[in-house]
């Protein structure tokens, strides 16, 4: 067994080796205060360092000090474009901070989502950022137990159980934007994909979406609402097979999130249909490159870059014990106008 | 401080509390053995456990056997939309073997890279899959220092150079398939956006083109390539913009990578020019979406899932010590025809 050595010994190992003062080589190793040194020094104890092995035995130091300056991040599904820019905010704010974040890949079976926190957790993260926490969610549990600092990002608890912080997007406003331009243009008959019901996202969007069609006396029947089991583009495209059969007569779609708009200009594009002249579509996230799509996708964006910064800085506050108790932070939206989304056809000239 | 306890001493804790045997409850802790309880006897163990703060102590585990079952992966721009179908090959086999990926984000900044390599190192990751290699590597250098089991994807090292396995696209080939495409549409006048030379694909890429050019006859001069400094949308338009206005009798342009070819696409948008009526495009990568795009993107599509397949069995079995040297592993692209090249516009019709 290789026994880990202690921080000073190797510091002192590296500077008799180097030729410098010990407290040289901990200002090299240490990434905050390396700028201090010429760079020619600062890559010679380096090297030094990595031929010793040090990286190896910085989780000594990490076990005394119980910081490793490393946050987990657990995103749903690695696969949806809507997380890069996330990420691109959270890295932002740890990378000012000298952390670094690992990001695992929870998916959608609750087993493997556990057995990735617990490895984030034995792998002594300081914290976690959980894009995947749904409304009834045992990885809140297990982190809770763990007591290990958490923020969710993208998703949140219900109201009733306050114990974790969140930051997210304002669904209602998100969807109300999205029904007010489909109204402002003409639409009435205006349906909705939703997301998996399990989920904070897919729960208020719907919840929004009703409520923005009864503010305009327009009643949203059951049947005009579909839940897709997944925010992805096939699940989008089933989903939106299942509503144009039922219900031929919408002119609008108002989609949960961008894979299903999308997954729904499969299916429109397989009958022959046209958007927007055929149907309207509005999307939600503005995920990158959807201004490219044709015709190039009408969506609610969020903040994605602020709700990385948002979380970011939320989970070093709890990190470092300058916070406790739970609050949300609700980013307000914008409505991306772009070609996607035109006035209703006339009534009976659906092809 | 927290002193870690072993695992024996915490199972059998665990053991008492929930009255079944500790061997019992080493089952339920590995992932691996797991299924052999039935549920119930397994979750009451877990949450034993979760509320012991169980996983935190895994670390010392992970001391002792020095194992932690967790593979680092360090991406070079987490915002590329070819890596997620990579990742998703490495998780499947990982999760496979009980492994899990831990994802850090290099970005373009050396001293970051190392940074985060340090960071997983430290967290006392089983080995590291690279996309972040470039020709001359610091990172590369830094693994063999610490000894870590290290496979590249998506990139190779110097031929002269095999200490490390990589996985590859076939960068030859895929030049070739898009030269002989525009060629075989009438184009003789063909330009290149390469990728940064630094890197191997971007090189790769440039000497396929080269070659592929040559096989037909045709010169490829200097002034028919520009080189940009990135693989993103926005380094794409900006190198478009130099090559369009040295060279506008070109007829045809291929990209080095599918985020050039969008930055290409926006040139000519911003110009009122017309793909491919005024100038056939075609990507590298079949990155996802692509077929989306207005007009759909001709582009060499590499096996990115089969790539993540072959680089996390190729670092498992170094892992494990059952392979030794370094091998490359390279995989055939196709072409895949969409609705970006054509045949060339008549001489003197360029707007």
């Amino acid at each position: 067994m290789h026994v880990p050595r202690g921080e000073r010994l190797t510091a002192q190992d590296i500077a008799r080796k180097v030729g410098v003062h010990p407290s040289t080589v901990s200002r090299a190793l240490n990434p905050a205060t390396r700028h201090r040194l010429s760079e020619e020094v600062a890559a010679r104890i380096l090297q030094a360092a990595a031929e010793a092995g040090y990286v190896r035995n910085d989780l000594a130091a990490s076990l005394r000090t119980r910081r490793s300056e490393t946050i987990g991040v657990v995103l749903p599904d690695i696969t949806n474009p809507v997380f890069p820019p996330i990420l691109e905010g959270i890295e932002a704010v740890l990378a000012a901070e000298g952390y670094v974040a690992m990001v695992a890949n929870g998916g959608a079976d609750e087993e493997r989502q556990r057995l990735v926190v617990e490895r984030l957790l034995a792998r002594q993260v300081d914290g976690l950022i959980l894009a995947t926490a749904s409304l009834r969610d045992t990885i809140v549990e297990l982190c809770l137990a763990a007591q290990a600092p958490i923020v969710l990002v993208n998703r949140s608890e219900p109201d009733a159980d306050h114990r974790v912080s969140s930051v997210v997007s304002d669904d209602m406003r998100g969807m109300k934007l999205a029904v007010d331009h489909l109204v402002s243009l003409g639409h009435r008959r205006i349906g909705h994909i939703a997301g998996p019901q399990n989920l904070s996202t897919g729960k208020g969007r719907l919840e929004g979406f009703t409520a923005a069609m009864k503010a305009h006396g327009l009643s949203a029947p059951a049947v005009d609402v579909v839940v897709a089991p997944a925010y992805a583009r096939d699940a989008g495209r089933e989903a939106a097979r299942r509503l144009l059969e039922r219900q031929p007569d919408l002119t609008a779609v108002v989609a949960a999130n961008d894979l299903l708009a999308i997954g729904l200009y499969d299916e429109l594009a397989a009958r022959g249909l046209s958007c927007p002249d055929d149907l309207s579509v509005v999307g939600h996230n503005d995920m990158p490159f959807v201004d490219l799509m044709s015709p190039p996708l009408t969506t609610v964006r969020i903040r994605h870059r602020e709700m990385g910064e948002q979380a970011a800085g939320l989970l070093l506050r709890k990190v470092r014990g300058e916070a406790e108790g739970g609050l949300d932070v609700v980013l307000k939206p914008d409505l991306v106008v772009r070609a996607s989304a035109g006035q209703p056809r006339q009534p009976g000239t659906r092809p």
